[in-house]
């Protein structure tokens, strides 16, 4: 049986566009087929106009080949500008916003061949009020947030590549909760113009996909980071397990599940250790909102002084209270992360990458909640690269990932430990 | 005799304001004046709207006291989005832009209760294709870029304050060519949403003024840093004098006015000696291109992708040869950045703050140019705070200027010497 067009990797379509068995429009038309079977009970997007987007996949097709992933088709978060699809940053205060320009992500992709194929939802300002995005593995269940949709709309097979953002968990957990890969890069990977800001310190765009080998060919593109030669990483890496100083935080299912993901990678020939993290690094997981907050409120300042009505019940109260933050209080927090990421960056020499948990649990059987983001916010803060491989199960049987951690622009290398991780632990990958 | 209105400085028309002695809208009419008489020879304008502004200044001087700059007119350079007036980042490509949302430096500032004068001319993305913008004190001269009408307005006696950018030089440049005092804020302190990107890891917001007091208002009212007791500044600071790698290239007059600052703050009670920059810094004055290259031409992706024949004959070529900038080069460079910031740091231990040229000479006598970063750029990448004191002439009896550089997030204390120093040097402030 051959597998239908919406469930090929982007390595596979872009492989058989180039090969010309494939077209870039039929492959948009069966992302389009899918999204119509499901979206009505998965609410991934935001905005797709079908008929506009298979004229420019027709476009592309007729274009010589720009990359090795042309033709194939992303979703994008809504927090990130489009010039022809609307952009509404999971706001009503921007009910209908055309931008003037695409984000520098969008003009890159479309610069390398790629398709736009619509908006996926964000939550509010990639904040966490509830966005109306369903679990694809059971709608009772949340997606996480906040790149709620791009998590959903690739781990449903309805298109194979998405861009979210990371401020505090918003890429690595989502894709953890629905089953996808995803790679939160190193700070300043990709371009952020035209990005809506939450936080300008923190915010990292990322990437969705089904595969670690789909995250290397989507960084190239966007950020120049070259596709590691998959079959060099086959030695015997040395991983740091690194239950963090939360791991208490973590449900049973989760903490098993890391523990055997790591004897599994150490019967595939790893060498696995215990890791700690330098000092004073429970303040990068205890803190975040200190400077998330300060940054955020002043980030929101036009939203916050002009349309405060229009700013949800979750988030109005929240940057009420970022308000209160200090100056000298963020000052002293960014000196402290400062010192956290020269001590991490010294200690991460003794290993290739650190096994973590990529989320406290499998995704919460909630619509008020998108879950918490305590594994993720201190390695944003740290800068360091983040990838998030699907393995196990939750108590609910719901999908678990396991998240990689690699050196700071280490991020070519890290896929390439997880593109082999994914192949040890049975994830495909 | 009484000063006119428009000459007033930012404090002492606040003062005014408070005590009911001056309405928000007098001032501005003030100003409006002065523009109107003047800035068909200097140029410094891109928008205004007097009307409507003035319309604004009333609400103003009904509104109960914001902050200590409640009702004080502010420039803002045309790369940072207003709501309410065009928006056109100096280029054709964006003709009659009306951004949905104001920055949040321009929502900060309306929060405090100051008035959004206008908009200043930017070069076209703020980089360095000559603007129309005269130098105030010589027509014939340039004002420098790329917040030439930021820096002309001030200087010209325009407007109180304003904001401008820096990625390489242009923020202390202009300032200097024209006169004015500047403040280059420590990386990180002014956000940046709704700024149009040059290169993001680079790009810093700055404000202009007619002195150190002036600066230290704005720069609380924008980053939460604390106005400094400018009285406690008066003791025996420890200079360094650091005439960088790039000295030769100083012409003689900006060389011995250096020098002769040098002694009278030594005759005001500082030690002055010699500092040498950390090894490895010639890197940062010789490859800042690396950086700004490889960022631009991402950030400007959209642009070039869609309207390469609108981008100016100087900026197009720079941008051809930005997207040669490999990944590779680019990171690092920025791990060499990195490094000399904390060798840096060390360092600065010893010092209270540097004293550097502000500009290689006075500001050139030319329309074809912007004049030469070189004194500013690796100020840029070290992310450490800058302020310009005017003091001195030069070859054609244009100002000169003298540049404070101090510890990084020590903004507050380097305003406090820089008020010391302008005292020092007969420059007011």
């Amino acid at each position: 049986m051959t597998k239908p067009l919406n469930e090929l990797s982007a390595a596979e379509a872009a492989r058989r566009i180039e090969a010309r068995e494939l077209t870039a429009e039929a492959l948009a038309a069966a992302c389009f087929e899918r999204i119509d079977e499901r979206d009505y009970a998965v609410r991934a997007w935001a905005f797709i106009h079908a008929k506009q987007t298979l004229a420019e996949a027709r476009e592309i097709d007729r274009m010589p080949r720009r990359s090795r992933l042309h033709g194939v088709p992303f979703g994008i978060k809504d927090i990130i500008d489009t010039e022809n699809l609307p952009t509404e940053y999971g706001s009503p205060i921007y009910r209908g916003h055309r931008p003037r320009a695409d984000a520098a992500c969008v003009a890159l992709l479309r610069r390398a061949g790629c398709l736009i194929l619509g908006k996926t939802v964000s939550t509010e300002f990639a904040n966490n009020h509830p966005p109306p995005t369903r679990n694809p593995h059971d709608p009772a269940h949340t997606p996480g947030g906040s790149s709620s949709g791009s998590a959903a709309a690739v781990a449903d097979r309805m298109v194979p590549l998405a861009l979210g953002t990371q401020t505090g968990g918003s890429v690595i957990r989502p894709a953890a909760y629905c089953g996808a890969f995803a790679i939160k890069p190193s700070f300043g990977s990709i371009n952020r113009q035209g990005t809506k800001f939450v936080a300008e310190s923190l915010d990292t765009i990322g990437i969705f996909s089904r595969s670690a080998e789909d995250l290397a060919l989507a960084l190239e593109v966007l950020s120049g980071r070259p596709v590691p030669d998959f079959a060099s990483f086959t030695g015997k890496p040395r991983i740091g397990l690194c239950r963090t100083p939360r791991w208490q935080d973590a449900d049973a299912a989760t903490q098993a599940n890391l523990e055997q993901a790591g004897r599994l990678l150490a019967k595939a020939g790893a060498t696995v250790s215990d890791f700690e993290l330098p000092a004073g690094s429970e303040a990068l997981f205890d803190r975040h909102r200190t400077i998330m907050g300060f940054e955020s409120a002043r980030a929101l300042a036009w939203e916050y002084e002009n349309h405060p009505d229009q700013i949800s019940t979750s988030l109005k109260p929240r940057l009420d209270e970022s308000w209160q933050v200090t100056r000298a209080d963020y000052d002293a927090l960014r000196e402290t992360a400062r010192q956290c990421r020269r001590a991490l960056a010294d200690r991460m020499r003794e290993v290739d990458f650190l096994l973590t948990p990529s989320a406290q649990s499998e995704a919460p059987r909630s619509h008020e909640s998108t879950g918490d983001p305590v594994f993720n916010r201190a390695w944003t803060l740290f800068g360091v690269p983040c990838v998030t491989v699907p393995h196990g199960k939750g108590a609910h049987g719901l999908p678990l990932g396991v998240q990689l951690v690699g050196p700071f622009d280490g991020d070519s290398a890290l896929l390439g430990w997880a593109h082999w991780a994914a192949g040890a632990l049975g994830a495909g990958g």
